[in-house]
């Protein structure tokens, strides 16, 4: 490894956000999926959370957006074993829906541990995610189309997110929030 | 036409921004053309203008997208042009870009008349487009990829611009700002 490409990942490892997370509920466009794992990479997402239908999507989706490896990407056999996964860690779960109790999605505190759920290009968010989310949020639209794609859907989520741990020092330099044992993996394996 | 198809599209155009636009510059591919053209909609757009390498991108470009005419994709000749009409209409020109020049995207007043360009998937905005643009802008990111998908970036754009345009009370329901030719136009041909 050169000095400058050890840096590089020095210095993309100090600003990850351990305690933020996407998780997608059966989005299966492969663009789509490389669009989203490549903006959590972009705000320093480590690991985002996936459950796919078909088993052949595990594959395929690992293969368009994992390649790297800097972004893992974990499947799940279920949202609900997603989600117990997410609150184990200390997180809220906030829901991306369009409901009549959804409040705006900048009225959310994100510099809190948080969990985005994503939906499904067509049908959304199944009833038995929302069930367990803590809280739905809506992206304003003032157009005719129903709904926004939901790689763009995603992003805004996350650099508002970005933009309330910006503001809170958040994206400081650090070294002590990702384990020695994770650090040598990425580093050798990226 | 029923009344309640009557009643979304007069809500739709009196959220209108029509000092706000977007210029897409070689972008080719069509799922980023067609989310692209759906977040203008979402955030009150009328018009975007477009630049295309092949004349047969013209056709495909408006199938993907424009189907519905609630927003109207602008063909020109040359960015030169495209440069021009937006100008023309005192709109600022904010050309996203990967450069050392550029300022966090945030640090612009949207709430001007405004024209954001974007550049195509692999090479970026041209040479020509940047001299002729106002300013650079960037939208931080802290990962190992050199950039963001072209659809995610223009809705970060878009949603920065919507954010600031709502403080600033320009979302308040208007009539005034179509002409009632276009209105008449839009209403019948929807
Ligand atoms: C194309 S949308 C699915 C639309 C689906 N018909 C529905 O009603 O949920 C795909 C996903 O993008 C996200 N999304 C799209 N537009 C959104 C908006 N305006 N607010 C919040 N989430 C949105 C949600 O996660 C949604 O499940
Ligand atoms: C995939 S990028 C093109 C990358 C190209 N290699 C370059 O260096 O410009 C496509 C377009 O998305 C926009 N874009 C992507 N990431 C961006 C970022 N972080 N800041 C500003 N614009 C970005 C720009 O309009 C860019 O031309």
């Amino acid at each position: 490894m050169t000095p400058e490409r050890f840096t590089r990942i020095d210095q993309m490892l100090q600003h990850r956000q351990t305690d933020l997370t996407v998780c997608m509920e059966k989005v299966h466009k492969l663009h789509n999926l490389a669009a989203i794992v490549r903006t959590c990479d972009a705000v320093g997402i480590s690991e985002v959370h996936a459950i796919w239908d078909h088993p052949k999507m595990r594959l395929s989706g690992h293969t368009a957006t994992g390649s790297q490896n800097w972004v893992q990407v974990k499947a799940h056999d279920s949202i609900t074993d997603a989600i117990k996964v997410m609150k184990a860690q200390g997180m809220q779960v906030i829901a991306t829906n369009l409901s009549d109790t959804a409040v705006d999605f900048r009225q959310i505190d994100y510099t809190k541990p948080t969990a985005i759920l994503m939906g499904q290009e067509k049908d959304g968010i199944t009833a038995e995610a929302l069930a367990l989310a803590d809280q739905d949020v809506i992206i304003p639209m003032v157009g005719m189309c129903q709904s926004l794609n939901v790689s763009v859907a995603t992003a805004l989520m996350l650099y508002e997110a970005q933009r309330q741990r910006e503001l809170a020092g958040m994206y400081q330099p650090k070294t002590d929030h990702i384990e020695k044992q994770e650090r040598d993996r990425i580093m050798f394996e990226g």
